[in-house]
């Protein structure tokens, strides 16, 4: 790679994966369509995408069935009827889903990997949850998959909590930790701290950093390409930013951004044209105001998202004082 | 200011310049209500913002007052009606005026600065403009302003360009040189040189480097903070992204990012609440497709903003396809 201008040339390990489906299910309880996440597949694969992440594996204990959409719980005859026998080698697309720790029926739920179109297991949890994060991704390991480890939140946590998760990782068998800005609160400084943190710890693990980056600040982009400077080799975007609240790191600018030929970013905006933009009719996402207040005081979107959807979701003001007064 | 945490800590010498009315009205061609510039104004005096830009100082043959509003010529008798007798020292806010080298009658149009509410002169031009900018930066540091180098559109120019340029603001009587990113292109590492290479320049002549962003890439508050962090000390912003496609970084964001004690956000979301939230309901603005594919296309926005004026603003599709099949 060119030490003159690296922003033209690429580093081939750099590997992204789209989790439009995954993450944007979270606004409409992952009730999406069979054509829709068949149209994001598709397009993953015109676009040279390396990983989809295609929901959740999550209890039907705590997301009923009768609330919660198919890819909230990724069932076998699901992806089955989607994606059919997805070939990760042929088309150099690998399907991940995400268990979250403490809202999985992780020993039951997930079949072996040689049974599944899956072959990635991401593990999300909270850092007090990370003892069974780790026995998460031990059995999705034994079971056939590629696990990561997804700390989320992590700008609410502090120094000493991030370094026992990371000892814990370091002895796991995941590939990949991943920065997860839940808040959408981290600056650029902020995000080189953590990479360098990270990094360290997993030193001689061969572990990869990757960035899953929120758009509360309008920094999810410029974040992730901060993280890709530092040698961040797996990131994280949605195809238009969608996902809950502020949204995510945009695939089309990352793909954009990315010089690896093997990209092609047209797919993306066919699947934005035809699938994406007519949720906005319905559903709404993006860096409004109320998100950039609840990012920059490393809160929760909740309140932000509460807003929205409350009687006056356009009086930022009110939000504003509302917000301010009670911290 | 802390090594450790340095974004919770800041740099006094850091100012702020809001051109809401100047770069905004590039959309409006400069057609607002005295109000409004008036609310900005306050807005700007309660949010302890260092400069205003509030309008050019160009020309009336080339932009004439049938046309454009008057804040396209802030003639001295509109300056008076809005901002009264301002007092730079007592508000804290100086008002600046951009004139742009080939658009304006800078030998005429500018009164001794005693006589004048305005205390900096920002002259923008393109690189082949570079001696008449430098003229015009002499002529109004005699009567008395201010001034400021903005060389427009550096990502479309030569290194070659750039340092010739350079020599001759560092011989200019300009406070500072600033980082003008006209079509949203530029990333972090390309942010990095152009700041090494205009504060390489200008080291020694005591002159300062600015940054204005554009948001075609969703980086411009992101490009902001990168060269504030390296070093920057006057950097542009609008209230709410105010300006021309794409839009400006976000003076809200902005001051949300800075730590010193004497802004406040709140008089910029007030403004925003009352006087910016209304213009959105007959003017556009904001990073949106089209103009991300110009920006990472290094060409200028006007194709994307004449097809969001055109039959199928929607179709980002065939916006995408047509520029792509003309480059």
């Amino acid at each position: 790679m060119s030490e003159k201008a690296p922003w033209i040339t690429y580093r081939p390990e750099l590997k992204v994966l789209d989790c439009t489906v995954r993450d944007g299910g979270l606004i409409n309880a992952h009730r999406f369509s069979d054509d829709f996440v068949r149209a994001v597949y598709d397009a993953c694969i015109a676009a040279g995408i390396d990983y989809m992440e295609i929901g959740y594996k999550n209890s039907k204990k705590t997301f009923p069935v009768e609330r919660f959409g198919p890819w909230r719980h990724c069932d076998e005859a699901d992806l089955q009827r989607v994606v059919g026998d997805h070939d990760a080698e042929a088309t150099g697309l690998k399907l991940a889903a995400m268990a979250d720790a403490g809202k999985s029926d992780w020993q039951t739920d997930i079949v072996p990997a040689t049974e599944s179109p899956l072959s990635v297991i991401r593990v999300a949890f909270y850092a007090h949850q990370v003892s069974e994060a780790v026995d998460m991704m031990r059995h999705a390991a034994e079971l056939g998959y590629e696990t990561t480890a997804n700390l989320m939140a992590v700008s609410n946590i502090t120094d000493v909590e991030i370094d026992t998760v990371l000892e814990a990782v370091a002895d796991s068998p995941a590939s990949t930790m991943v920065i997860v800005d839940s808040f959408g609160h981290l600056y650029r400084e902020q995000v080189d701290r953590l990479y360098r943190t990270y990094a360290a710890a997993l030193a001689g693990t061969g572990k990869e950093v990757g960035i899953h980056a929120h758009n509360n600040l309008q920094l999810a982009f410029a974040n992730t390409i901060e993280a890709i400077i530092l040698g961040c080799n797996r990131v994280d975007a949605t195809m238009f930013g969608f996902g809950r609240g502020a949204g995510n790191c945009h695939t089309e600018l990352l793909l954009g951004f990315l010089r690896n030929p093997k990209f092609d970013v047209r797919p993306i905006i066919e699947v934005i044209q035809h699938h994406i933009l007519p949720l906005r009719q319905e559903i709404e996402w993006g860096p409004l105001l109320p998100y950039n207040i609840t990012g920059q005081l490393n809160q929760h979107p909740r309140a932000a998202i509460e807003w929205r959807e409350g009687p006056t979701p356009d009086d930022f003001l009110a939000f504003y004082d509302k917000v301010v007064s009670e911290i």
